[in-house]
This record gives structure tokens, C-alpha cells and sequence, in this order.
């Protein structure tokens, strides 16, 4: 990473004006405990979000509709799985970016096959916990579903290789995320606890992604802005709530009002 | 439309005491990601939801169980298809009303036939946005899924189409919402753009105008009562929130505290 | 009943505390409606939450992976129908307590004829209105899907009968929530109304036995601590609420917030 935090912070606060000017229409294949509440992310942020994952439309709404496309593999029926292999050939087709979430991925064998077909289909981000992360790539899988025991640095070596293997970006979640694209590590150490006390809080980001991938040149910016915004606008909710209800309320109206000077003003890259 | 506003506003507000009084049974055959929102909503307006879509049940609920019924086509999933067949089966065969939401459809191959099906079937009611009540009457279709880039007034011919073909109402929602039987046209300028920054927002509405639909005796006078007490709910709510998450609280607290002496007050149709 | 209610106060408070204590992994095989709820009630009360419900996946999670196991049968799609038999097998076949939440029993016939089948699997606790306890135990189904008409007490017999089929535990839901083991007897008299008019006040009850019945060596103690701590941390919530919408977020953050102390100082059991 040849750019300075501030450089990092400036491009994070551009990039969310570009999601704003834009309204990107994020396509999102995703489970259905956390639908609801990605979608109210993507709101909030000033994305679109249209859940388009049945086969027949998936395909044809990741090439030629979409501004971006999300696969989360969090609760994989039969027929999303079909859902999810068509949004990723739409969106290759169509030049689309896309943002794998493989959540669960290496402990159940269902979607851990999936995943390596997903994968193979070369996801412009990646987006996971350590565990996930590090299940992907091929290393031991520790992890007990959306919980992660392991240390995000640990998973740090796994990232790079799958950034290698796609050519994209890999946002490992955590107490401080870390972003890779193979060669350069940006942290951002931003977020409040809370956020692991509320379901989906690592689903949205993956949708709050793939709407900054819309709008970025490179993934790896994408990512880094996305993680920054969505974990400032955390810290500034955790500061208003009594708990988990009301800070799932106060995230979504603290993404709405977030501005670029925020991130610049409140953002901790390095 | 022959009536004053005046006599609009007190039907609709006779109606809202209609629903509280008999605790309508709304049978939702939904999409996954607003689901929850339209359970939560109707349970605030003093209906009772259930969600009965699965083949084998939904027309026997549709039939004998449910004082209305929802059919919304925000994420058709191949079984879900099967129950809304069936559910507009089975309230045509129990005299059941039902609304009809047909979301994104036109852009989207699935839906679109299906939406032929349902149509053919004469919904009590249809709610849409400009763009797919235009879709849904086959005017070309210019939207980008759930959102609306067309004006309410552009769907006026649409609505009365589909209106005088299935002989029940058409509501279109936009900054305006539109009613129409295909004869009368009312216009409901209540609401707040907040509505549209929540998930939901109109699939919810369609669930309250299925709950209208079970005590009015026209279809056209449950469709403007559900819009104006749901936009003027909406109106209470954005008084005291402070971004999309807090409003959508709110907005449930609203529409639960909603008189009838509200919506006299309040209400602005002509 | 032998213990008294100061006793049974404290074993629930040391319950609690053992759920926070160890995080019990809580698989929910769940519907589509109520399962965001769950999971954040989950995570409010210190469990966490995983939806593995996909065939091929849900037995092996049961039976190796999750600390407790819940079947609801809200929304039973085919696939999901699977998974639910899987999630019984494989509870059965790794000694993992599991809910059963018999959703809607009696009056549809799919649901119904599944549930004579979970029913034969044995499940450690039922939890269900006093409607779908009776028609669970084969007495007539009175109820409109998850309201229930039925008086608790009514369905006493009926909970009894499905105690002693099972060897587990019956919890019935209502006003007074009645819970017994087929021989002892444990009403709780705490709640609110409030928790009837947010959908899936049921459903995440059900989720949070299932975390108790993790850490409890009867199941009769999980579904009573279960049971009182869930309706004390509802009265706190009601205290502070405006209506169903705010009540939610105050009872999610009442949840995180309950102590020990909260439950025996508050719960009223007899």
C-alpha cells in the first residue's frame, strides 16, 4: 500500500459521495435471515437493493441490470444455489462486479462445494471472517458457522492467496478488518462490538461492498471505503444505543446521515 | 368519483375501525426480504397476518381460513409460484379478497409470465408503482425493480386498464398515490419520502390494503382508505425520526396509535 | 412441582447465567417470517444463532455441531420440510436437546402431517399456543393459524399427554405461560401484551428454550427459565415502549440487559 491513511480516507470519502450521486442497484442473492436488514443497509447508504436470486431472472439481472451483484451463502436452498452460479456467469458476462460471501463455508458441506465453484468464477471481492476466510482458501476450517474464533492477521496469508487466485480484493471482517489485493494491506480499525450482537451485521457489509464496487475503479478501494463507512457510522451508533435493538436502529440512521467528512474526520486506516 | 374529500376521509376512517373491531385473518404469500415488515405492519394496523404459501396449503387457506389474501412477487421462488396459483385459486372459489403487488415485474421473464396468470385471475385489488402497473398493463416497461423512475399520473391508463379488465381497483403509489376502479380516480397526497428509504414500504401497503379489502364492500373504497391511513402514519412517523431506521419504528409505533379522528384530520385526497 | 417458587426463581437465574456464561451455538431451523427475530433474541439473551436448515447440511449441524436445535414449522416449504427431519434425526442420533414449535398445527394439512412425524422423533421440549398444543395432542384444532382462542389452561391435558409421549417437556404460551414436564406443573405470570402484536413473539420464545435447554439437565427447568426470563424482559420493555415497533428494539436491549438478579426479583412462577 503505497498511499498514506489520509489518501486512503479522501478515496473512501469519494467513493461514498459516488454511491450517493449513483444509487447503485445492488443485485443481492442472499440468506433469508439477514435479507431485510442488508437490504435496509443499502437504503441507508444510498444504494438500491433489488433481490433478484431466482433462476431465470438471476443471470439476466447480474448482466444487464445490476450495478453490482452480492452471493451470500448463508442459508443455500436448492434452488438460490442455482440462483447464485447464474448471478456469477451474469456478472461475468455482463462485466459486472460481484462480491462473494461465503459464509459457513469449510464446517458444512453443502455450500463449502458450492463456494469452490463460486470461486472458480473469479468474485471481484471476497468478503468474510478470519475463519471463513481462511476455510476458503483451503486451510484448516475452525470456525462454528457466522462466528469466528480466529484472529483476523492469522487469516492474512489466506486472503492474499485467494486475492491471487481471483485477481480482486479480499476484506477479512473483525475487530479490525483487513483488506488485501494480494500486494498491499489496509486496516481499518473502526467498528464497535455491537455489531457482532446484531444478525447480518457482516451480510450487509458484504451488500454495503458491492455497492462501492459499483462506483470504484479498483476492488480494493471499493472494499476499503466500504468497511471504513460502515464501521465509522458503527462507532457513532454504538454511541447513541442501550443495546443491541437500538443500535441495529441507530446503524441504519447513522449510515443515512454519514457524510465524507465523517470518514476523513473519524476513519483509522493504516 | 362523486364523493366530497370529506366523505372520502370518513369512509376511509370508518373502515380503520372496521379492521380494529373484526381483527382481519391476511393471509401474506410474499417475498422473503419484507416479509417480516408486512407482518409487523398489519399486526400495527389491528389485522392478523399469516404467512400460508406452501402448495398443499395456501388455497385452503385462501378458501375457507383467510378474510383476505396477499399475493406479492418480489422473490418467486419455483415453490412459492405453485402458492400464489393456488392462493388466487382458492379466494376466487371462497369469495375470498385478494391483492395482487406485482413487484418488478415487466424487466424480469419469471414474474412477468406469472403475473399473466395471476392477472387473468381478476385480483380484487392491484398495488404497484407507476412503472409496473404500466408493465403489468403492457406498456413498456422502464423500471429497475421496486423502484419507480415513472410518474403515478403516466399510469393513470394503465391503472383504468387493468382496472376494467379484473372489475376491482388499482392503487398506484408514488409521491401521490393514485385509486382507481376504472371509473373514479382518487389521489391520496399524504406520505414521506422515508417511506421509500425503508425495505418494505410498499410491500407493506399491499398487506393493509388487503386488510381494508376484507371489511369494505368496494374494492376501490378499501384501497384509498388503506393508502391514506398508511401515508398518514407515515406522515406521524417521519415527524419524529431521525433517519430510515428510526422511521421504520416509528412507523409501526404510528400506525398502531392511528384514530380514526387522524385520518379525518389529516388525510388530503381529492 | 415440588421446589418452590423462590427455588425455581433461582435456577432459572443460574441458567441464564450459564447461556451467557457459554454461548450455546443454537441451530434454528425457522420460517422465513420470524427468522431475523430469532436470531437477534438470540444473540440478545447471549446465545448465537445459526440457520442450517439446508438438506445435507441439517443433520450433520444437529448432530455435531449445534449446542441445542430448533424445528419450527412456520413456513414449511419442501426443502426446508427435509431439513427439518434432518435436524430431528440428527439431534436424536448426537444426544442434542432440541424445540419443537408446532406453527399453525392442526388446521393445514402439510404442516400437520409433518408434525406427527417430529412429534414420533421425540423432541425435548414443545412450545406452541394452547390451539396448537390441544391439536398437537390430537384434540381439535380450534386455532386461525398462530393466534390462539384457546385459554392455557385448556390445554393442560394436552400438554401433559405430549410430556409423557415424549419424556421432554410442553410449554404453552399464553397470557400465563404454562410449562410441565407431564407430572409437575409451572405457571408464569409475567409478560406483556405488546409481545402479541410483533410478529414472531413465539417463534424467538422458541429459539431462546432452545438455548436454555443447551445448558439445563431437565428440560422442564430450560422451558421455565426460558420461559421467565424472556416475559420479564418483555415487561421491562413494555414499560419503556410507545407501541409494537418500539417495543421490539427496547426488548431486544431488555434481553441483553437482564440479570439474574432481574429474574428473581421480577418473575412471578407458581
Amino acid at each position: 500500500m503505497t498511499r498514506t491513511p489520509s489518501a486512503v480516507l479522501t478515496s473512501a470519502a469519494e467513493l461514498l459521495g459516488e454511491v450517493r450521486r449513483t444509487t447503485p442497484l445492488v443485485q443481492c442473492v442472499t440468506n433469508v435471515v439477514t435479507v431485510n436488514f442488508v437490504a435496509n443497509t443499502l437504503l441507508a447508504i444510498g444504494a438500491s437493493p433489488a433481490m433478484a436470486d431466482v433462476p431465470g431472472e438471476a443471470e439476466l439481472f447480474a448482466r444487464d441490470i445490476a450495478s453490482a451483484s452480492l452471493v451470500n451463502l448463508g442459508t443455500p436452498s436448492g434452488e438460490q444455489r442455482l440462483g447464485m452460479l447464474e448471478t456469477a456467469a451474469g456478472a461475468t458476462a455482463g462485466g459486472t462486479p460481484w462480491v462473494f460471501d461465503p459464509v459457513a463455508v469449510g464446517a458444512l458441506p453443502v455450500r463449502t462445494a458450492l463456494a469452490a465453484e463460486l470461486l472458480a468464477a473469479r468474485p471481484t471481492i471476497i468478503r468474510g471472517n478470519a475463519s471463513e476466510i481462511s476455510a476458503l482458501a483451503g486451510a484448516t476450517a475452525t470456525g462454528r458457522g457466522v462466528d469466528s474464533q480466529q484472529d483476523v492477521d492469522d487469516a492474512l496469508d489466506a486472503a492474499r492467496t485467494l486475492a491471487n487466485a481471483t485477481g480482486g480484493a479480499v476484506a477479512v471482517s473483525g475487530p479490525v478488518d483487513l483488506v488485501t489485493d494480494g500486494e498491499s494491506v489496509v486496516r481499518i480499525a473502526n467498528g464497535d462490538p455491537l455489531l457482532t450482537r446484531v444478525t447480518g451485521g457482516g451480510c450487509a457489509l458484504g451488500g454495503v461492498v458491492a455497492a462501492f464496487a459499483a462506483v470504484a475503479e479498483r476492488p480494493i478501494d471499493a472494499a476499503v471505503a466500504a468497511c471504513t463507512a460502515y464501521a465509522v457510522a458503527a462507532e457513532f451508533a454504538a454511541a447513541v444505543a442501550n443495546g443491541p435493538g437500538s443500535f441495529a436502529v441507530a446503524f441504519l440512521d447513522a449510515l443515512d446521515a454519514l457524510t465524507a467528512d465523517d470518514i476523513v474526520r473519524a476513519g483509522r486506516v493504516s
